[in-house]
C-alpha cells in the first residue's frame, strides 16, 4: 500500500503542529514533558489524521475508537492532539498544568476524551487490553483500541501481563504503539534502540510485532493499516528519537520532563516552521450501537439459615446478579473456586473472565471494562489485592466504578499461614479516595452488600472470610446500607461496654457478650461498613456505655477498624467521652494453626474480648492493650 | 554426559521418599498441597542429591547455594527435602501446619534453610534474581541460586521483571526451574503443557531455556549440570505431571491444595513403595568466604543551612553512607535523579543498582540482597511504592531488613498531578508489620534519619518531599530517634493549641504559629517518626493545651498521621482529654497547580492551620473538619 503524497503532507503538517503545540503549552506551564511528546508526534499525527475513528463532537459515541496514552507524561502531545481535533481551543491548551485547568500534568478523565488516568507507567496498556477484551467478547464492537506506550515502561511486568492476555485472547482489536525513543528519565533505557529485543518479546507473548521507523510517515501509515486489519493483537515497535524535530533537545540526555524556556521555545518553533495552530479533519466512526441487552431485573438473593462462609455467599450473590444484570462482569485471579466467584458462571458464563494469577491485569481489565459501560466485580485473596494497589490507586484517579472482593481475610484462615492472610487490606482500601469498604459477617448480609455494590459509584471493596460463619441476620435484610451498622447484642441506654467488630470478630464479640450475659450488659455493634463507618451508631455506643468501647478486628492494629472508629469519634466531636478503650487487633506475626487457635493467639478471640470487656467495665480508663 | 545407573537409582529412591513424606505430612495436617509437591519431586530429588551444594549443618555457611521455593505452596516437598537432608527430624516433619511448628503452611525464614517467605506467587523468582545479582556483582561468590517456580505463577508480570533483569545482567549463577504441571488451582493453566511458549519467552527475555521431561531423572541431571555450567541465566522448563506417582490424583483436576485422607494416603504410600524415611548424602560447598570489606566508618553527614529538598538530602546521605559503609547498597526505579539516590554513585558506583521502572523487582532485589548480608536502600516516587506493596508485605513475613524511600509525597509536588502524588503511602507503610515510618521536614533531619535506618531491623520507610524546605534543625542533630519528635514552636505548659505535623506541613504549621504569635501560644510538634509515634510528646501536647490538638498532613485523611495520633492517645489511655480536635488532610481529588496553590486547595496550608487553631482555641469542642 502506498499513501498519496498529499495525505502524507497533511500528516507532516499536523505532526509539526503537534510538536509546536507540545512545546508551546509546556513552556507556558514551565513544566511538562515536551521531548517525550516530540518522539511520538509523527505516530500520533498519522493516527489522528488517517486511522483513529473518533467522533470528537461526542466522546460518548459508542462507535468511537479508544486511545490511551499509557505514557501519560506525554500529555502535551495528548492535549495537542485534542486541540488539532478541535475538541479544545488553543486558549484552553495554554491552561496546561494550571490550577483549575482540565489539562492536568498527566491525563485524567476530567476530560471526556480521556478514558482513564495515566501517569503511573505500565497501566495504560493493560487497561487498553481490558477495553479490547470487552469490545471483542462482550460487545462485538467495531472499534479498535490504540495505546501509546513508552519504552521505559516496558520494564514493568504489568506490560507483559497485558500482552499475555491480549495474545491469549487473540484481541485483534488491540494495538500498542511502542515509542522506542531510547531515553528514559535518567538516561538510556535497558535496551535503548534494540527494537529486535522488544519484537521478539512481543512475538513470544502472542502478539504480532510490526517494527518501523517511527518518523517515516508512510511506514507509520502502513503499520496502522496492517494493525487494524490483523487477525491478532499487534504491537507497532517504532524506533523514534526523543525530542525529534528540535535540534536543541533531539536525542539528548538531561531533557526528560523539562520544559524549554521561552527563548528556547521560540527558536524551536522557528526550527519547526510552526504555523498558527488549526483544526484538522478527522475520521468519524460508522454508526454503531451495542445490541440492546435484557432489562435489569431484581436479583433473587438467596437467604440462608445455616452457617456459610461469606466468600461462598459472595459467589452465590454473583450468581444471582448474573441472571438479573446483563451489565455485570466478573473477573478472578485464578482462585475462583476459593473466592467462589466461579458461581457466576452458572448464570453468566460469557461474562466471567479468568485472569489467571495476574492481579494487576485483573484490576486493569476491570477498569477498562467499566469505561465501556460494564459493572465489574474482581476478586482474589484479599492479601493479593496488595499486588494491584497502584492500579487501585490510579483507578480512583480515573473515577472508575469498580467492585473488588478480597477473600481469606485475617488470621482466621488458619493453616495456610501469613502469606495468605490479608492483615493490611482495610488500611489499604480505606486510603483509596472515595472508597467504600464492607466487611460482612454473615451470608445474608453479604448478599445484600453485593447488591449495594452494584449500584455504587467509585471503588468499593468487600472483605470476605474463609471459614463458615453462623447466620445472624434473618430479617430486615433490606436495611444494610453504605455507612450502616447493626446492633447484634445489647442496645439499651445502660449497656456497660460496647464492642465494635466486623466480619469474623462479630462472632467472637457475640460469644463474649453471651459468656458475660449474667454479669454485664454488653452491646455488640457489627460495623459491616468500615468506610464510611456509621458515626451515629458509634457515638450512640459511646453514650450508652458512658464511654467504654472495645474494638476487635482481624487486621493489623494500624489503619483498620480501630483507626476508623477513633476517626469517627473525633469527627463527631465527642472523642473526649471515650473514657475507657481497648483495641484488640493482630500485633504479632502469625503462623499456621487452626482458625480458632490463631484467633486466640492473636488476642482477638471471644476469650480475649470477654477479658477486655470486664476490664473496661471497671471505672478507670484502661490502656489500649487491655 | 551420562549419569551412572546407581546415581539415578539413588535419586529415584529419594524422589519416592520426597513424595511419600509430602503425602505423610500433609495428610497428618489435614491440609496442604501434596499434588503440587509430587510434580516437582523428581526435580528436587536430583537437585538435592547431585547438584545443590549446601552445608545442611550450617545454614549460615556463606558458600552455600541458595534454593527458593517460589511455588511456596509446595511446602510439603520443601520440608521433605529438609528431612531428607537431615536438617529436621521425621517427628518435626509431622508437625507440619500445626500451631507452634516451624513448618508453616508456606515456608518462612523461621526455618534457617529458608531464605525468604513465599506463598504469594511470583515473588520467589524475583528475589532469587536479587540474590544472584548480589552473588555476581557484589560478592563474586561461587554459589548458585536455584528457584522452583510453578507454571501458574508465570502469569505474574513480576516473573518477567525478574527474568528481564537476570537476562540483562547475564546472571549465569541463576537457574529457575519451571514446574510445568499444567494444572493451576482451579483448572488448566493458560498454556498447559505448551512448554515451547514458555521457552520462547525465556529466550526473548535473555535467559537460556532448557526444556526437559521433569520426570526423566537423567534428563534432569543433565539439565542441572548444563545450568550450572552455562554462561548466562538458565531456565529449566520441565514438563511434569501434577500428582505424579499416585494414580488417585495424577493429572487430575480438583486436587489442588487438598490433602489425601488417611486411607487414600495409605494406598498412595503403598503405590509408591514407600520405605521408612532416611537421610540422604548431600553435597557440601567448597570452603569460601567473602573477601573482607573495609571496616565501617562513621558517616560524614553534611549539615545544611540553606533550604534544600529532603529528597536531595536523602541522596547526599546515601553519598555519605557509600563512603562509610561497604555493606550498603542502593537500588532505584529509574528515577534516581528525582529521588536523588543517584548521589550514592559518587562514592559507591559499584553498589548502585539501576532497576529501571520495575518496582516489584526493585523491592525483590533488595530483599534478596539483604539475605546475603547487604544493607539495601530502595527508592522511587512514594506513589509508586504502591506497585510493590505485596512484595513489602511479604518482606515483613520474610523478616527482611529493608530500607525504602518514597519521594514526591503529597499534593505539594505541584504540577504533575495526582498520579504522581503519594497520598496513601503512610497508611500503606504503617500497616506493615514491625515497620518504622519516618517523614522528615528538613535536610539535617533527613540525614540523621537515614543514619538511623542503616541500623534498623525490619522494614523502614522514609517519605521525602519534592520541594525545597527551610532548615529547622541546626543543633541537637544526634537527638533524632525511632519514636521521637521535636518541638519546633511553643512548649510551655500554657500553650493554647498544639499542631502536630510532619514533613511539608511542619512548615505550614510554623507559618501559622508565627502568624498567630501575638494572639495565641501555639505549640508545633514535628512528628517526624509517624510509626512508632512519640506517644509521650503527643500526650504532653494534649496536657499542655488542655486537650486542643490539630493534626495537619499531606495525605488522605485515612491511615496517616491523624490516625496515628488518635491511636497514640487511645493507647496512652488519655483520649478522653482530647477536648477539641481538628484534622486537616487531603479529602478531595487534587489536580495540577503550584505547590502552594495545591496545599491551600487541599486545606492544609498555613492559612487553614491558622483558622483551625483559632477555632480550637475557643472553648467548645470542634468537629473534625474545622
Amino acid at each position: 500500500m502506498t499513501t498519496a503524497r498529499q495525505d502524507l503532507d497533511l500528516c507532516a503538517a499536523l505532526a509539526r503542529q503537534l510538536r509546536a503545540d507540545s512545546i508551546r503549552c509546556s513552556t507556558a506551564a514551565g513544566s511538562g514533558h515536551p521531548t517525550s511528546s516530540l518522539s511520538a508526534a509523527d505516530l500520533m499525527a498519522v493516527l489522528l489524521a488517517r486511522h483513529l475513528q473518533y467522533d470528537w463532537s461526542n466522546a460518548a459515541n459508542p462507535a468511537n475508537d479508544h486511545l490511551i496514552f499509557s505514557k501519560g507524561h506525554a500529555s502535551p502531545l495528548c492535549y495537542a492532539l485534542f486541540r488539532a481535533a478541535g475538541a479544545i481551543t488553543d486558549a484552553e491548551l495554554m491552561t496546561y498544568r494550571k490550577l483549575g485547568s482540565r489539562l492536568e500534568g498527566h491525563p485524567t478523565p476530567v476530560l471526556p476524551w480521556v478514558d482513564v488516568a495515566t501517569g503511573s507507567l505500565g497501566q495504560g496498556l493493560p487497561i487498553a487490553v481490558g477495553e479490547a477484551l470487552a469490545g471483542k467478547r462482550l460487545l462485538g464492537a467495531p472499534w479498535h483500541v490504540w495505546t501509546l506506550t513508552g519504552d521505559s515502561e516496558l520494564a514493568e511486568g504489568s506490560i507483559w501481563e497485558g500482552l499475555d492476555h491480549a495474545g491469549h485472547e487473540r484481541l485483534a482489536n488491540f494495538t500498542a504503539i511502542f515509542d522506542v525513543n531510547r531515553l528514559g528519565q535518567r538516561g538510556p533505557t535497558e535496551y535503548e534502540w534494540r527494537v529486535e529485543v522488544y519484537a521478539a518479546r512481543v512475538q513470544a507473548f502472542g502478539c504480532e510485532p510490526i517494527v518501523i521507523d517511527g518518523h517515516d510517515l508512510a511506514a507509520i501509515d502502513d503499520a496502522f493499516a496492517r494493525a487494524r486489519a490483523a487477525d491478532r493483537p499487534t504491537v507497532i515497535v517504532a524506533k523514534t528519537i526523543k525530542g525529534k524535530g528540535v535540534s536543541l533537545v533531539e536525542n539528548k540526555e538531561g531533557w526528560h520532563g523539562k520544559a524549554l524556556d521561552p527563548q528556547q521555545a521560540a527558536a524551536a518553533l522557528e526550527e519547526l516552521h510552526a504555523e498558527p495552530s488549526r483544526t484538522y479533519p478527522t475520521l468519524k466512526p460508522n454508526v454503531w450501537h451495542p445490541r440492546a441487552t435484557d432489562p435489569h431485573r431484581k436479583p433473587a438473593w438467596k437467604t440462608y439459615a445455616e452457617p456459610l462462609a461469606t466468600r461462598k455467599a459472595y459467589g452465590e450473590a454473583l450468581e444471582a446478579l448474573g441472571a438479573a444484570r446483563p451489565d455485570v462482569v466478573v473477573l478472578d485471579g485464578e482462585v475462583s473456586n476459593s473466592t467462589h466467584a466461579e458461581d457466576f458462571k452458572k448464570t453468566a458464563p460469557d461474562r466471567f473472565f479468568e485472569m489467571y494469577i495476574a492481579e494487576q491485569q485483573m484490576v486493569a481489565t476491570a477498569v477498562g471494562m467499566q469505561v465501556v459501560g460494564f459493572v465489574p466485580f474482581a476478586s482474589t485473596f484479599a492479601a493479593f489485592m496488595s499486588r494491584a494497589y497502584d492500579f487501585i490507586r490510579m483507578a480512583a484517579i480515573s473515577r472508575a466504578n469498580l467492585r473488588l472482593c478480597g477473600s481469606h481475610a485475617g488470621v482466621s484462615i488458619g493453616e495456610d499461614g501469613p502469606s495468605q492472610m490479608a492483615l493490611e487490606d482495610l488500611a489499604m482500601m480505606r486510603a483509596v479516595h472515595g472508597s467504600t469498604v464492607f466487611y460482612p459477617c454473615d451470608a445474608n448480609q453479604t448478599a445484600r452488600l453485593v447488591g449495594l455494590m452494584v449500584e455504587l459509584p467509585g471503588i468499593s471493596y468487600l472483605r470476605t472470610t474463609r471459614e463458615k460463619t453462623p447466620i445472624l441476620y434473618k430479617d430486615r435484610l433490606d436495611d444494610f446500607r453504605v455507612g450502616g451498622s447493626r446492633l447484634v447484642r445489647g442496645g439499651n441506654r445502660d449497656d456497660a461496654v460496647a464492642v465494635i467488630a466486623a466480619g469474623i470478630t462479630v462472632h467472637e464479640a457475640i460469644a463474649a457478650a453471651d459468656e458475660l450475659r449474667n454479669e454485664l450488659r454488653v452491646r455488640v455493634l457489627d460495623a459491616y461498613c468500615v468506610k464510611p463507618i456509621d458515626t451515629e451508631a458509634v457515638l450512640e455506643a459511646l453514650r450508652a456505655t458512658g464511654g467504654r468501647l472495645c474494638v476487635v478486628e482481624d487486621h493489623w492494629a494500624e489503619g483498620g477498624l480501630g483507626d476508623a472508629v477513633l476517626a469517627a469519634l473525633s469527627e463527631g466531636g465527642v472523642i473526649h467521652e471515650l473514657r475507657a478503650y481497648a483495641h484488640l487487633a493482630v500485633r504479632a506475626m502469625p503462623a499456621s494453626g487452626k482458625p480458632a487457635e490463631l484467633l486466640d493467639a492473636a488476642g482477638i478471640s471471644a476469650g480475649h474480648v470477654a477479658r477486655a470487656v470486664r476490664t473496661l467495665a471497671g471505672e478507670r480508663p484502661v490502656a489500649r492493650r487491655a
